[in-house]
């Protein structure tokens, strides 16, 4: 197939099981590339440019904010962080469906400039299920998760102004309800107006 | 569950496989319903009203039309054909998926009214396969053949405001895929709402 990668912008609460259900997601699929972003933060060991993050002086970063180069992006702790355009398009030009992990506020910026985004929210089955599984997670403690929850009391104002909602109950479940949703995408009249094309010429030309 | 069923409209070249398509979706997967018309013409031996069609006389037909009970109706050989709203929406309710298998015009008139309405466009993956399945039927002549052939060029002028191509290559698969799609459909956030206010009233106690 030679048509374009969708872009999928996922987001959910911290502990909903994102991280886990796009790892499972690409590894049970081979169409998905991840986005990778940028930061002006030092590399830690073992990370590489263009791998982990794409890595940039303060200088480039402020210049990828002004040629409008980025999706969104934000700082913490007197870092950048962004997602630029560039990466996600060449992967979406050779067909990727491009996956996109981001906060909210990000995502809401993300798909504006991309309308025919799929905005995907992923959450645990209730909110007694999300805190069960950030203290089972051992290795915060209750005031990282209370504020975690507080967190997440601030996420659900806007989680109604995503497409589709992802109840992430079954792990295995989630992955392919997806990657179906994906798939569906290219079903889109849009995605398909060569073949429209085509046919309407072969309709034409047998009259 | 006791959620809203969707409305899946469904159109196609005549010979695309719309019938035997939804023939296959139907007894694959119980959560469907047939959209019922009504007519104004005789009921056929075995036909049985409330089953093939909603037998009418032409003033109760004309009197649906006046009150806009209807999703769209048309008139063939001096009798009244057209999709009654009670029925399709009853099915709704009662959370079935209703499927209504109709012509281009119609299917847009009544996507109209149902702007939520999943519009699906199914056809043969060309015009010589769609030549080669009508002539393959047996039961026609060349002419009628031709004649088909010319509307089906008519209709692909509007193809492309569906909302999904659906190619029927290999029947099961096609089946899979519509079935997919409306599954898909119950994952938007806007039937989802509940959910949403759910888990943000328990994210509120929580604190």
């Amino acid at each position: 197939m030679s048509r374009k990668g969708s872009l999928i912008i996922i987001s959910g609460f911290s502990g909903a099981g994102k991280g886990t259900v796009v790892k499972a997601l690409t590894a049970a699929h081979d169409n998905y590339a991840l986005s990778i972003s940028a930061t002006t933060r030092q590399p830690r060991e073992g990370e590489e440019d263009g791998r982990e993050y794409f890595f940039k002086t303060t200088e480039e970063f402020e210049e990828l904010i002004r040629r409008d180069e980025l999706y969104e992006y934000a700082q913490y702790v007197s870092h950048y962080y962004g997602t630029p355009k560039a990466y996600v398009q060449e992967q979406r030009e050779a067909g990727r469906d491009v996956i996109l992990e981001i906060e909210v506020q990000g995502a809401l910026a993300a798909k504006k400039k991309n309308p025919e985004a799929l905005l995907l929210f992923v959450t645990p089955p209730s909110a007694e299920e999300l805190k069960r599984r950030l203290i089972a997670r051992g290795t915060e403690s209750m005031d990282v998760i209370c504020a975690r929850l507080a967190r997440a009391k601030e996420e659900a104002k806007l989680m109604d102004q995503y497409d589709y909602l992802i109840i992430n109950d079954d792990l295995n479940a989630c992955v392919e309800e997806i990657h179906q949703l994906v798939m569906r995408e290219h079903l889109r009249m849009e995605e398909n107006l060569d073949f429209v094309s085509r046919i309407r010429q072969e309709l034409k030309d047998m009259q």
